[in-house]
């Protein structure tokens, strides 16, 4: 038997500059995307919602594209343009980059930044696109891949750019940029990246690890490249921390396949900062495939017998 | 006869990210560049100096290249490097840097920001050299011109960049880059600008505008390059906020033509926004041309007669 949902189901796609917020995740009292985002919303929809992100990001790590998905009532959803002709998913585009002006200047005000700082908090979040989804998107469980981007400014930089320190790590050596990525191979493909990880209770920290690749830009700014199906909590960050450890000198190669050959919560692991950090891409199979790709996603992965650690 | 001076003159290059500063010019109760480094100046030579800047930025305008000279007692600059054998400019870069930290986190606690944004002003200035030099440098005239640059994020670039906004101007409209060049080409040479800068009292607004070019970027961003021997106040912003206008279709090529043919202060002219702007590289001739640049620079500039508004 068919029943029609109560719901429209909404993707959200966004960016924002997490410099400028308490990280993702809703707090009270403390700035975050989550919570000005579901602010906006609940200022069109007149109801408050709850929205699913793709990839949380901890306190001052960016996102050029971040994607979400939030359920509105179908009665709220058909109110959404008021008295214009144009489609709700239209409508909600237009109406949430103006409520979202609306909710950066209060939390501007909120943060309470100095008048020299007027209008730092515009643009802080930035609504690229909203569409109308079926319920079977899932902006978490459907994700095929996750890919981030590390931006790092290291010696070979004649001169730091103060600008740059909001968005790229500066470390004061010079990077063995080939050497990082020979070590960089030996850690693609399905592994336990317990040593790299904040475990969450219950959760399993294997993950398989598509593309980790460091290229030097033309304005000499390193570039990290990283992929996976997903990640755990401090991931990247502490393969980054890792890798730049060994492209300054100070770990071997056989110090980085012995974290990830015994898998273990590890203090000499160094996290590299949050501000270098920005979430680049998530990956969505064709729309046929949401539901089948959230099933199985939910299914825990699980390392092949002959790779689990002894 | 020769005079030996009581003071060693001193040049300083340094950075800073415009954002976080009320303008360079010292102001009684709030954070500028020139403050900032006076007081960090001060902590090491435990005496009051004034530095002489080669281009003052407004409030917002970046500089990844600026310099200042200052004169410091020979008595305090003997006193620099302390118990240590390194020379006076070695320790003064050095030392200068430590300063620089202390000063800034003083300054992060005046503007009163909020927790979330701890040590975001660390950085916001660079020192990236310092050198002795003759009492014949004058950071200001000496100099052979400025190369300012200005970054444009438009409409081309399908998605905006949060963190970029703190350094590009963000233009809804797709900007025609060939025809702004066209016009830009227009107002190279000697001219009175009048007509693009707030002009300062018993000063001219005749400069010698060099380059003037745009050019997209691989990231889509577009990067403005504007050399002169110098600028009058608001010429930049005014110039790019004048050819951003034709680009975008609002103004002609002819209305351009008219503001440089017919110079006078003109309320039609748009100031491109602060942010966008990066002083970006000061020339100066050989240590044996200092004096007679500065004296050159000293004589006020004249249009040859034939180019005389009438």
């Amino acid at each position: 038997m068919y029943v029609e949902s109560n719901f429209q189901r909404v993707r959200i796609d966004l960016a924002y500059d997490g410099g400028a917020f308490a990280g993702w995740a809703k707090q009270p009292g403390l700035v975050t995307v989550q919570g000005c985002l579901e602010q906006a919303l609940a200022l069109i929809t007149r109801v408050d919602l709850q929205v699913t992100v793709a990839g949380r990001t901890d306190a001052g790590v960016h996102a050029s594209a971040q994607t979400v998905h939030v359920d509105i009532p179908r009665e709220n959803w058909a109110r959404i343009p008021g008295r214009s002709k144009r489609a709700p998913k239209i409508a909600l585009e237009t109406r949430l980059r103006g409520a979202m002006t609306r909710v950066l200047a209060d939390a501007e005000a909120q943060l309470g930044l100095p008048s020299t700082m007027r209008g730092f908090m515009q643009g802080a979040i930035s609504i690229h696109h909203v569409s109308a989804v079926s319920a079977d998107f899932d902006a978490r469980f459907s994700a095929l891949s996750r890919r981030y981007e590390y931006l790092i400014a290291d010696n070979s930089l004649h001169q730091a750019l103060p600008v740059q320190r909001l968005s790229c790590w500066q470390v004061e050596s010079s990077l063995d940029i080939d050497y990082m990525n020979n070590a960089a191979r030996e850690l693609l493909g399905l592994h336990d990246f317990l040593s790299f990880c904040k475990p969450r209770v219950g959760a399993t920290t294997i993950r398989e690890l598509r593309e980790l690749e460091f290229e030097r830009r033309d304005d000499a700014v390193i570039a990290a490249r990283i992929v996976a199906d997903a990640f755990c909590h401090n991931m990247v960050r502490s393969l980054v921390g890792s890798l730049v450890m060994l492209g300054a000198g100070e770990r071997s190669y056989e110090w980085l396949l012995d974290r990830i050959e015994n898998p273990q919560r590890d203090a000499t692991v160094k996290l590299a900062p949050a501000n270098g950090l920005s979430l680049a891409e998530i990956s969505y199979p064709e729309a046929a495939h949401y539901k089948t790709q959230a099933e199985r996603t939910r299914n825990t992965r699980k390392l092949p017998v002959e790779k689990r650690p002894k």
